[in-house]
């Protein structure tokens, strides 16, 4: 609940209580106290505003709306202390305020070190504008430096005090997670296929790409965040590597159904590097039932359609956008209330080209930020894991299809790559037996000369050694597959045996 | 719930219901119907024994004691049907039986393809002990060959209609489960960490060493029933492997604790490879609450302290046993009942060095075979996922002793991996350069003889693409443990911070 001494913005959508006055620079803290705070005018904080001292006393979300500081405590309170602040506690938060606010910021951070264009300066604009928004969960992909997460983390020490890096792959996840309030457990799902370690120049391998979950408590209601990256996209017409997406996108739908058994509400967002129809966008909102906040909000603002690739961004590729003038929606935040709660998106934003404000995008892709209204109704909502939608078993048979093109050309590539393997080692033990020979003085002379002969032996060898990794690399990735394929294939049995629970 | 036509064998500790009679050999289903069997004398079935129909009659368990084989339905029956049996609902299955007996077996199987002795004999006598002992679920490690598994299959298909193989890795995870009721979901988890791919002599890496997670429905109760296999010990004193282990035993009680929350009994078979006493070992129970059916058993009959790798079998490694006498103990079976159960261990046996009535052992490893009663209590029994040992922080902090001294070694591994990398490039790039000089001919005369030059810039090639693969895999090892050890970390300061609820 924040280290000792450390300062709580006192902003947002969820009051907060008071709980510890402690000394200024971090010392132990005195005893338990409290103030009551009527209306502080953050950012422009003026002692006078705090006329009384209540113990326990809670901070309501209107009276406090201001932008996110550090602040001394006001003449009357002893000298040179500070105040801990923490979430007020289930009760207090849902008294006479029966709907939980959430407001929700996913990026598409693209720092990519040495590579991303003037990447620092987007960081620290992005740090600059969640300090400033105040937001009460914040999703970032493509954070791939460590230290711009350290850098973001302690510029948001104070807004967002609890954070957590998820660390996978060569590179990282490029995950991260930023929250206002306590996240108590978290779990990473490394997905089973990623590309290939040879597309050097795609580089998606190298990511680790995950799933990475925090569990958080917030006015008594359990919340599975959770937040990914799927591979991306670099031919529509010819995706080489739609099967792999296809299998992310099932180990991401399996993995949330498994692990949000005991939360009330789910919320994933990320970059799915899917268009909103993809069967793979399909196939995981059918097969968990989450909603998607663009198609469900009330209220819009931002690129026509929700778009988050736009060519108005100035980072983006415009070639890879010729086909789609408007852009393209591949970044999401989607929703679900499992137990005995309803989600409502009340609103919707996303950037457009630019930063707020500023003349530079924070990234090539825009940011999506989700008002969320989480109300507990009177009895179970009755959404189990499982969907209704009656055309799941369409989808999942089409993707089962596309698993099954990837699992038929993985199996082609394996073959290819054994053989290679073996044609290498052939050559390397016929060109064995001519030395051999060579040596016992059967041939006259040699066949090649030596320089020609060694070079043959080590381009062999060095076939024999790629040829034999890539059919080790090629049998992981039709093991996956067909895993995946039959996982599909067992659903698809379930699905056609109970078709009224479908 | 079993294809159409399919022989469900009676027997075991619950009722089944005869849902369907249909013709043999696999043509569609007749009108449903079914057949009361008022005492069921199995393996000897007479036709005398079925006196009347009644639709949706229940076999009790008391009344179908026997073996595990498929009758065809006696005279008076309309003449080639088979009938169709599917286990009971919850309802009659506790209906004055309100204890649930499940028979588990655990086996780890040493079936490695062309270097496991008498693989397939002793295949063939785990298939067949399997179905004439008709456990309810069984749990396999080892089953490397998809063909073994599909052969078990086939044999099985009486006894343990439903079945998954876990796919992963090369050669892949070598676990597979059997049960005699239906598997409703399932999820692999592949362990981040898990040896080195230059290791080929132990191979771990190779195996993508897993966990899978198979979840049932058995009288209304959710199993989730979890089977793995940890990264092997190779050498006790100086074991190299410690972290990854305590990485894999980290991520295993991860997993559970957030894949089970909605299970009511959870258990755990499987080969830990490692003793009762280890740290990772106290780590899993601890942060899980798992029980130890050797610990928790009302009677033992086996090996001496319940040890599953034994002088006394005639596959074992005897020199690494002989600080061991008696044996060790590495393979387990977990429980734990989450909701309002209890679950308690009426027996546990492990198998004596060989198979029962044969001269040769199913394997290297003992099997472990449990009786476990499930009983549904009043009030939920509390048990929450984490645990109420004090001593959990002290173990945490052990262990995250020993991944700290991983992350150490993987960075020391990575620093060399990374200069071997850096120098094999300078002395190509010096070559190059001499290359160059020489044909600009500013040389008078080559440097080095032809071949030797050659020989060198081959060599330095060859350790830039070695000395480069291993600074990538470990800086993901790295990661890991990185990441593994923050989580840990996390998970310390929450005991400290809650000490009551630790």
């Amino acid at each position: 609940m924040g280290g000792l001494g450390t300062w709580i913005p006192v902003r947002g959508s969820l009051g907060f209580r008071v709980v510890l006055v402690c000394r200024k620079g971090g010392e132990r803290p005195g005893a338990p106290s409290a103030l009551f705070l009527p209306s502080w005018p953050l950012p422009c904080l003026s002692p006078s505003a705090f006329p009384a001292w209540l113990p326990g006393s809670v901070l309501q979300p209107a009276l406090a709306p201001g932008g996110c500081h550090s602040y001394p405590l006001p003449a009357g309170a002893p000298s040179a202390w500070h105040c801990l602040l923490t979430p007020t506690e289930p009760q207090q938060a849902m008294e006479g305020e029966p709907t939980l606010r959430l407001r929700i910021f996913n990026l598409n951070c693209w720092a990519i070190r040495y590579l991303s264009k003037r990447r620092q300066q987007r960081v620290r604009l992005i740090g600059d504008t969640l300090r400033q928004e105040a937001f009460d969960l914040v999703l970032l992909q493509e954070v791939w430096s460590e230290q711009d997460y350290s850098e973001l983390k302690v510029k948001l020490a104070g807004c967002y005090p609890f954070s957590h890096y998820f660390r996978s792959g060569v590179i990282g996840s490029g995950l991260c997670v930023f929250s206002r309030f306590p996240i108590l457990d978290m779990l990473l799902y490394q997905y089973s296929l990623n590309g290939y370690p040879y597309m050097l120049q795609h580089g998606d391998w190298f990511c680790g790409k995950s799933v990475g979950l925090v569990v958080m408590k917030i006015s008594g209601i359990i919340f599975n965040v959770y937040v990914t990256h799927l591979h991306a996209e670099y031919c529509r017409d010819k995706d080489a590597y739609l099967p792999h997406r296809l299998v992310q996108a099932w180990e991401l739908a399996q993995f949330i159904r498994h692990t949000s058994k005991a939360a009330d509400v789910v919320l994933l967002g990320g970059d799915l590097n899917m268009h909103p129809e993809d069967v793979g966008i399909r196939l995981l909102r059918g097969w968990t039932g989450l909603q998607d906040a663009f198609a469900e909000a009330m209220h819009f603002e931002g690129c026509k359609n929700g778009c988050t690739l736009v060519p108005d961004n100035c980072f983006t590729d415009k070639s890879e956008l010729l086909p789609f003038p408007l852009g393209i929606r591949i970044d999401y935040i989607l929703y679900k209330a499992i137990s005995s709660f309803t989600v409502k998106c009340e609103e919707l934003k996303t950037t457009t080209g630019r930063a707020p404000g500023v003349d530079i995008p924070f990234s090539d892709h825009e940011a999506v930020m989700a008002t969320l209204h989480i109300q507990r109704q009177g009895q179970p909502a009755g959404a189990t894991l499982g969907t209704a939608d009656p055309a799941l078993a369409d989808v999942v048979t089409e993707a089962r299809a596309e698993v099954g093109a990837g699992l038929r050309a993985a199996r082609r590539q394996r073959y290819s790559s054994g053989r290679m393997a073996v044609l290498a080692l052939l050559l390397l033990l016929l060109q064995a037996a001519a030395a051999l020979a060579t040596l016992a003085g059967l041939g006259a002379e040699q066949p090649f000369p030596k320089l020609s002969f060694c070079l043959l032996a080590f381009l062999a060898l060095g076939v024999l050694v790629l040829a034999t990794g890539l059919h080790l690399f090629h049998t992981m990735e039709v093991k996956m597959l067909h895993g995946t394929e039959d996982q599909m294939w067992m659903v698809l049995r379930a699905l056609q045996e109970r078709p009224s629970e479908g």
